[in-house]
């Protein structure tokens, strides 16, 4: 299959005519074959309107038809082999065996989500018995399902160019859900895109859906984008990125006259508790981890580590050293974009220029263009506790040591910090009651919480979150990552003594779909 | 116990002096005793500063202890008995035994979520084994739970005094989740406001929790109401009241520097569709029970029944006529305060200046200033079709019959229709067909479905859904009525490999709540 420079709009393929738009190669900085043509606002309203009018019989498939859909994805994405990795490796920078464990984890998260749709917890289908005799008024007969929110806006990252774009994360849950989709593609990596925009357009021909179920536009600038965000037909949208452009979907949702959820993963630093006794007993290898962690993907991860709290003394400063040491010889890489490292040079130079902040180490020195350099930097608690801002992401391979000078300091930083997306805590058996005391301050402030490790690598599971207060995403109450996040695209909808005729398989009584149901308050599995 | 005219901040009772505002009896359109003080920023400073510093204990409480407390909320409201019976019937219009039942739900709707609180389904409660053995990379332990998303601001709503106000649905639910409340009282109930404020005020005392779980404010104006959702502790907001009031509080949300969810509860006319047998076998049943229905409390129902849909010819001649029957004799009744008798004015007003839209036919005359005259309105699909405005709410005992040409017609009305509360199916078994035709167009316009009956008076259990598309609410994907109103106060957070000691109790190995968990994908009681 060949990269043709085309947008999938339902099942046509399409030259856009607005633009004309080259995918770059970052390693060396040049522009990579083919031209692709950009679409416009004339684009965006034929795909929003053919996924309206897929709407209703894609919301309805039956689960088992749904779920065997959901993993033929995943085996034509599987099928693309070399060709895909080959095109993710020269849009992207990312080395062979990252972008391959990328594209594994990408068809497992779809083979998990066609799970998810066979066993249809997410429904909580709910009945409630009615009573005719019930006085003073009888009481209904009440029935409730989640269905599908509406055709969903897919926005995919530029740092998973697969696991977070065309087919990852959202689109995924979003079709469990049920919801017709439709992406923007990034401009950082257009070919993959096209790529895996055909593998899901070729299994939505072969399962014989709605050509509307799945459309994938490209497009230069923001007007794709905000046009797909102001369609009437998209019901909601999910969208990895900055803050900056994660912020304008979200109140550009909400300032349409049907507003609607923007669903927005947007910055993090993630930062580490390494509480006294884990201090002394491992700063040397703590040290190594973390700058093992740190470097990941070039730094490029919503989960970088990229803030680390200790308290002063030897341990703090054998720390310092090991940090140092396992920084020097760090290589430089390929940053994904020129935008990217346009952004993560400024943040360098923010925390060089910063008040009060020292540079504590650097890697090697770059060799390329688009080549990231390692940093870490230093600050007291004190300076920190006044100029907050120095603990915002600096996306890329950089991070922030902060010394504390006692506890309580560490504590009053964690209390002062924006929302997360992960916070670790770095512990030994004798550190248990600080980090009870940290605990209600980090559920306030991360939906997740680790010990003794670094969230780099979300496992992508039932019990996963990745989300948290902001600015971290734009809504506390849901997920990006995981099982869970399909209730971003989900409703519910309550039926009320409606002739067995009108009921839904997951709540008509024989219970066709043998889902676990809440009857009358309890759980059971009929 | 007596209305003093004071703000309830935690545990003091406190004199506002901003202002001095009066609640008024509509039946006489005269003020009331006593003078209440009414309050500032200073003391929605207070409120939530005590609210954040409840929240870590308050949201830690044991399910047992917390159910216990909300019982003792509905106790104490009870024992209020005839002084809080008489407070409501003069602030409100609203005769006796509306507001003994009233009372009464509240009460078991406080007990409801008690329950709630006690079988433990919101938190759910995920936890993955990990397995440390796993290639390449050992697969954590992650255990997930939902918590408490902070402190709550409440607007109370003006035509549910006891059920939708202080001690209603919001705060309940709240309450349930482990959020502590900040209530801005509804200024056409302050009597009833400080009573059962006081009454949640002595149970947050005697169960020994901290006094900031539960504070009341009144001002005038909108200062205090947007100093509550400006205020950075607050971290979400429920609201039942007017689309404008409503998307103002939903945008000021949006617009902090933290944005935050605000679930608005706002506008719907709860269409009924009467299906052609369904129009032939029972016209006249039908539009006497509609007249019934839609006066109910003077019209002044979320869930009153606006829109009547049906197909011309005889069925809805017979309709016609049976409508104006029935509404001739109907007495004009005191509405809620000046503000709403004033805004179904103009409603009216609009219906009767509405080019294509006669009057079917009208109740009996006013006798006093603040009295609602019930009216019933017709208009040609044709012509709503061009003019969906019609259609929008008039709160009060208005309604409008659309006479379709064909059931085509009909269902074109129903996919232009704004998001719905709910939506009505008069049917016989004749009419299933063309039910099943419409209940995909339903299904995307409101989140409850009825067959042959009325909306109004929801059912408050485990499958009521009280929400729907905008402009019927904010956000469609929860509901402010029924068990899952709790969803909207709640977020995830996921542990990862954290040691035992570390670990709430919901997620604890042994269980110790007894909840329904799922584990490894599956739904357990362990």
């Amino acid at each position: 299959m060949l990269v043709r420079g085309e947008m999938l709009i339902g099942r046509a393929s399409v030259r856009g005519t607005d633009s004309v738009i080259r995918a770059l190669d970052p390693a060396n900085n040049a522009a990579l074959e083919p031209d692709f043509g950009g679409g416009g606002t004339a684009e965006v309203e034929r795909a929003c309107r053919l996924a309206d009018e897929a709407f209703d019989s894609y919301s309805r498939t039956d689960p088992e038809e749904r779920a065997q859909f959901i993993e033929a994805v995943g085996r034509n994405i599987a099928s693309l082999g070399e060709t895909l990795v080959t095109r993710v490796m020269a849009e992207t920078g990312l080395p062979g065996p990252r972008v391959e464990g990328e594209m594994a984890r990408t068809v497992s998260q779809l083979n998990l989500f066609a799970t998810v749709v066979r066993k249809g917890l997410w429904r909580d289908a709910t009945i409630d018995a009615g009573d005719p005799q019930r006085k003073p008024l009888p009481r209904p007969d009440l029935r409730m399902q989640k269905i599908a929110i509406g055709p969903v806006g897919v926005f995919g990252s530029s740092n998973f160019p697969l696991l977070y774009s065309v087919a990852g994360g959202d689109t995924a849950s979003a079709l469990a859900a049920g919801c017709p989709v439709v992406v923007k593609a990034h401009g950082s990596h257009l070919g993959t895109s096209e790529l895996v925009g055909r593998a899901i357009q070729k299994a939505v021909s072969d399962a014989g859906f709605h050509e509307g179920v799945y459309s994938l536009l490209i497009g230069e600038g923001n007007a794709i984008g905000e046009a797909l965000v102001d369609h009437p037909a998209i019901k909601a949208v999910g969208f990895t990125g900055s803050e900056g452009g994660g912020m304008a979907l979200v109140r550009r949702g909400q300032q349409r006259s049907e507003p609607i959820p923007v669903f927005a993963e947007m910055t993090s630093v993630n930062p580490s508790f390494v509480l006294p006794a884990a201090l002394a007993a491992r700063a040397e290898t703590f040290a190594r981890a973390f700058i093992d962690q740190m470097t990941i993907g070039v730094g490029q991860m919503c989960l970088k580590p990229g803030l680390v709290l200790a308290i002063e003394g030897d341990g703090f400063e054998r720390l310092r050293v090991a940090l140092r040491d396992a920084l020097s010889a760090r290589p430089a890489a390929t940053m994904l974009s020129p935008n990217i490292y346009g952004g993560f040079m400024h943040g360098v130079e923010r925390q060089q220029k910063g008040s009060g902040v020292t540079e504590l180490g650097a890697g090697s020195e770059p060799a390329k263009d688009l080549d990231g350099q390692v940093h870490v930097f230093e600050v007291d608690a004190g300076v920190l506790l006044h100029s907050m801002e120095l603990a915002d992401e600096v996306f890329g391979p950089a991070a922030l040591l902060v010394r504390c000078r006692s506890f309580d300091e560490m504590l009053a930083i964690a209390g002062r910090l924006h929302g997360q997306l992960t916070m670790t805590l770095q512990m030994e058996v004798a550190d248990i009651e600080l980090a009870q005391r940290l605990m209600p301050v980090l559920e306030r402030r991360t939906n997740r919480i680790l010990a003794n490790g670094f969230s780099n690598v979300a496992e992508i599971s039932y019990a996963t979150i990745h989300g948290g207060p902001f600015p971290a995403t734009s809504d506390s109450r849901f997920t990006s990552v995981g099982t869970s996040a399909i209730d971003r695209f989900l409703r519910p909808v309550c039926y009320q003594n409606l002739p067995p005729e009108l009921l839904p398989p997951a709540l008509q009584d024989r219970n066709p779909l043998s889902l676990w149901r809440i009857r009358d308050g309890e759980l059971m599995q009929g």
